[in-house]
């Protein structure tokens, strides 16, 4: 029974206890068989709650929504739930056993909907690289290739999916960390809208509103039914995404108009691309061509803009300068440099340098350059197309964190947030497809670019390629 | 012609336009008369544009909008006019003869929808006080006594319109800057939600989400029709209010529900209330309970935080140290004390000590006190009935910069911003609406607060008001 189950998208698995052909606890049990059987492996999993997940399968006050009865898995940062760690990839916030009190705004979702969480999963310190190696917690291995990463900061989300321990698992975006992991490791990354999905109650946005809360999957499907769970506000968000006209569901399988596409397949700002994401996202725009849209190479020209990297890094050294300040809050205690990785420290250094001024100028260009970036959806283009990543999956160890060079491994992540970062700093939802294989048989990714709260368009396209470039037929062999 | 004209709320201008009846070559002569036989008492118009605005008028390219032919006034702060000079009640913008080369998106879709500008309207530099009496320009006086403030920061734009120059005129609200003006000089003042108009192409948001750009009116269905003119997500919006149901001209007339309403008649923080106020507001609870409502004396407790006033006062300081940065770059010259006024030079050297973590934390705040001022709106009320200030207007001067204290105004000015501030760090709507006058004649406004992006609820009540407290008769003798 587990051994076919595991292979279920969320939707099928959901669709089986709606019919009574399987318990939540018997697919529980199943998720559980193979957290067992492939985390020692992979290591992604670093916070289990079984026993409590057998008992939540089990009760009769489970939900009944749609995804009743689905096994998923949280990220180690954000999505808290209630009693559990909380340790954002963090040796201080392990060191103190820290834990949550209450379920976040979307975790309650999760669960409302049926979701039964079976433990939390593996980030890098503060969700601040592409790659998952924290200290605290050690490397996530990626399922495909065990000397690989699988990508970050939702690095452990990613390769749970691809191990087939969930079908589902909450990640979190803020520079391409849902994207890229997903690209590593063969999934579906939706990226929302910024404010899709609310930071509460603990937060009102996060990185300056460049981050937003959602999942990797394995189909399409399930990221478009997942999105209907989590869409909308709550109460006291200063901001949120417009609602969608009909439910993200039907988008699957309803076929778009014919679309105008521009490709980008070189580097921004110059960055060379990897010879296999070429062939990655020439693929897509081959299968686009097919389904009779048309695909030509274009771009926004905001996009080689260097300043906006710059900006990108100040909104996040400031972020880290603050989160620091708020753990040691929570804490008790001011943290100093040895509660937190080299890099961590560096960039909060470089965080607290930075008045308040310098930072708005920051957010002011950030505005800016999202007002040119639209300009070019204005012009005339339905979707950009790239490459998710300008690198396939680093070795693990590649981008470790260095005590000397505190900031190399985030110089050294720069061709895997190169095509994702920039539509954080817009707020478009963009979508990560799992196209192409290397011939290691490393998967990469293609990145699909809406504009702002287009979603619908995305799941739309996304659900077509998933129609003809059907991955679900290639499993990690882990 | 003109006599009868100035009296007529801005939706009848345009009906009058439509039935013939005037031309809007006509209106904008009467408006230019009136402007010359009032505002040298005044002085609510500092920059002119007659000439272009009787050509604009005559012009067959006028716009069929809503508003065809219906004159305006810009606010010298924000809803640039291409070719019009913005100096944001700055000396130094005004001694470089600061103009700005194209209309924000604001000013255009007012110009689409018909609407003529005539004119540009004082404000305080940088739009930070409650009073209207910049170095630059001078005060602007009250039509209601020339002794008195007109508030502000949008006191040009309520004179002008107190004194019949004009129906509506554009304003915003950062603290307060549309709501307490409004309450000065008579007017329905309509702060709109978070996000509501766009500040592009220049800005994406002004002092870290407070402020909406909006206007002061006559009527409540002006205000109504403009928001629907003004309303809608612009290309590049970082974020932006969730749309309507329907128009919210169709709200006005449309009896809501029976409503529960707060009403907060003592100070927050224990600031003690004008008398005058405190009748204000019970005059609205009785029309409101006549209207069939349930009023009851009720807020939320969040509103009493000291720390929500520290928080607003941090990102408002940092938005002026980061306003001088930019101002200085466009004018190719580092900004000077004596460049600005005390205060405003006092709140950028407070700014600028403040770091971007501390800044960030601000922000923290803020989100979080928007959560806790929802969760009462949650527990179900409907509306929240204040004073909008907490004391009558201010004699001209009593709120002066000083080079001794250079905080002083800022710090006097505390009864003013006292009730509406708090709806500029959650992003509520609110409205001000004319409902008393006190014995010396002066005007007092009442607040209403809804909950997020809930307009159409305020504009039906306030319209239900409007019925039984035709603030329409009294007019102010200048």
């Amino acid at each position: 029974m587990s051994e076919d189950l595991f292979r279920l998208d969320a939707v099928a698995q959901a669709e089986r206890v709606r019919r009574g052909q399987v318990s939540p606890r018997e697919l529980v049990d199943a998720a559980i068989a193979r957290i067992e059987k492939t985390n020692p492996a992979v290591h992604a999993v670093i916070h289990e709650r079984f026993e409590r997940a057998r008992a939540e399968a089990a009760s009769p006050e489970l939900p009944d929504g749609p995804f009743r009865g689905v096994p998923i898995l949280m990220k180690d940062i954000g999505g808290q739930s209630a009693g559990d760690p909380h340790h954002a990839g963090m040796r201080c916030l392990r060191d103190a056993r820290w834990t949550e009190g209450a379920d976040s705004f979307f975790t309650a979702k999760l669960r409302r909907a049926g979701f039964v969480i079976l433990g939390r999963t593996n980030t890098p310190e503060l969700a601040l690289m592409a790659t998952t190696e924290p200290d605290a917690y050690g490397p996530t291995r990626n399922p495909w290739s065990l000397a690989h990463s699988a990508g970050g900061s939702s690095g452990g989300a990613a390769a749970a999916v691809a191990a087939g321990m969930v079908a589902v698992a909450h990640a979190s975006d803020g520079g391409g960390s849902i994207r890229i992991p997903a690209a590593h490791c063969a999934l579906v990354g939706l990226k929302p809208t910024r404010g899709r999905s609310s930071f509460g109650p603990g937060l009102g946005e996060r990185w300056g509103g460049f981050s937003v809360e959602f999942a990797v999957s394995k189909s399409v499907r399930d990221a478009a039914a997942l999105l209907d769970v989590v869409n909308g506000p709550m109460p006291g968000d200063p901001y949120f995404a417009p609602p969608p006209e009909r439910p993200y569901a039907q988008e699957v399988g309803a076929a778009p108009p014919r679309l105008r596409i521009g490709l980008l397949q070189r580097g921004p700002r110059g960055l060379a691309v990897h010879e296999d994401c070429v062939a990655a996202v020439y693929a897509t725009a081959r299968a686009l061509e097919g389904l009779g849209h048309s695909v030509e190479e274009a771009h926004p020209e905001a996009l080689d803009e260097p300043k906006a990297v710059a900006s990108f890094v100040v909104v996040v050294s400031c972020s880290v300068a603050r989160a620091l300040d708020a753990w040691g809050e929570k804490l008790g205690r001011t943290l100093g440099e040895d509660d937190v990785e080299p890099l961590t420290w560096a960039l909060a250094e470089q965080g607290r340098a930075i008045g308040a001024a310098r930072y708005l100028e920051a957010i002011e260009f950030v505005h800016g350059f999202g007002r040119r970036v639209a300009a070019w959806w204005e012009s005339g283009f339905d979707l950009l197309l790239t490459p998710t990543t300008a690198a396939p999956p680093p070795r693990i160890g590649e981008l470790a964190s260095s005590k000397e060079v505190p900031l190399a491994p985030f110089l050294r992540a720069a061709p895997y947030g190169a095509f994702t970062s920039s539509f954080n700093l817009t707020g478009q939802p963009a979508i990560s497809l799992p196209v192409h294989w290397n011939a290691e048989g490393l998967p990469l990714g293609a990145q699909l670019v809406a504009a702002y709260a287009r979603e619908d368009l995305l799941l739309r396209v996304a659900s077509e390629i998933e129609q003809v470039a059907p991955w679900h037929n290639r499993h990690a062999n882990v």
